[in-house]
């Protein structure tokens, strides 16, 4: 594309998508208006948001549900499946694994990984747990394209590292760490704390005057 | 504070105040470049985000960690404890009990909940699992201050509205579901779907040439 989109655009695209599949089977058409009240995001926003994607609108009257929909499944690379490997298998990699949404997304946990010898070998839903040494042939054989790593933050970098150099270029990371990766690499870290803080932010500012 | 903060930048004031904890050892000044290049945010946008809050750089030099640490600190509100209500107490909700990383930054899950009369009286960690009927006494008589919910999405807009109606105003919302709540409250969605979709779009771009 042309034109660099900001991240934070793109941030807010999958939440324009599934604001647009719960209302698909209630409307036709959806008014910037609508869809920013869903989301809590002005409609100008909106509006400017999709405008990088080009003319969805139609003037005066909103968007046509299914064609944007259409539009941001082709933009986010949702129109098709996509092979996950989950390295770590603990509490919080099993609560990944049990993640009912991930399937019907599209997203499919199909390697499982630890470096804890105790883990490796063990059955966790329909996977056995195989030891991080052999991810390269997994990654390779089974064309996984995102990796999950659910590791202890001391294991995060290194783990980070290995997904990388087995062709791993998209990376979500639960491991409350700052890993550093080559420009071409994509890593999204889910963490609690940096949530929290930007929570007490706002509470902050509400009991100050 | 007179100017609104852009909400992508309180977003990002948590990786800087990471960054910084983890340099505070190493070196007492710090350039924007060297945070920059751990974060992969440009040394531009850093200076900016900060320049909301003050002036703390020293020019040519770059921001003292521990001076920048305390002012991030109290412009974050993480100068105090923070006591915490969870919602949901499945595989998710045990595994956000087990995450050793939320006391040390001064966040105390002190009460639990759940819907499901199973879970009930049962103890995790700590803590015995109480009737959501409840939780109005227990936000009132603990001084709770943010809810995590780690609920099915199909209860989670009654579980948050029940939040908000005890009091609650800033939420950490793990389900799936995309909930609508009054201007004064904020709610940060952990969605792993959100994260994986925004992935997907880094990987579309670069097999699209």
């Amino acid at each position: 594309m042309a034109v660099p989109i900001p991240e934070v655009v793109i941030l807010r695209l999958p939440l324009y998508f599934r604001v647009l599949t719960l209302l698909q089977d209630e409307t036709e058409i959806v008014s910037s208006q609508e869809l920013g009240a869903r989301l809590q995001i002005t409609p100008a926003q909106i509006r400017k948001d999709l405008s990088y994607f080009g003319k969805f609108g139609i003037q005066g009257k909103g968007y046509n549900v299914n064609q944007l929909l259409g539009e941001l499944r082709q933009i986010l690379g949702l129109d098709r499946k996509w092979s996950v490997v989950l390295v770590g298998v603990g509490r919080l990699g099993r609560a990944i694994l049990d993640y009912s949404t991930l399937g019907p997304h599209g997203f499919h946990i199909t390697a499982a990984f630890d470096t804890d010898p105790r883990q490796i070998g063990k059955k966790v839903g329909q996977l056995i747990v195989q030891d991080i040494a052999v991810l390269s042939d997994a990654v390779k054989n089974q064309d996984l394209n995102i990796g999950i790593v659910a590791v202890p933050p001391s294991e995060a970098q290194e783990v980070i590292d290995r997904l990388v150099s087995c062709g791993i270029k998209a990376i979500l990371n639960y491991a409350p760490a700052a890993p550093v990766v080559r420009s071409d690499v994509r890593v999204y870290n889910i963490d609690p704390v940096v949530a929290l803080q930007t929570l007490t932010y706002h509470l902050k500012c509400l009991s100050t005057p």
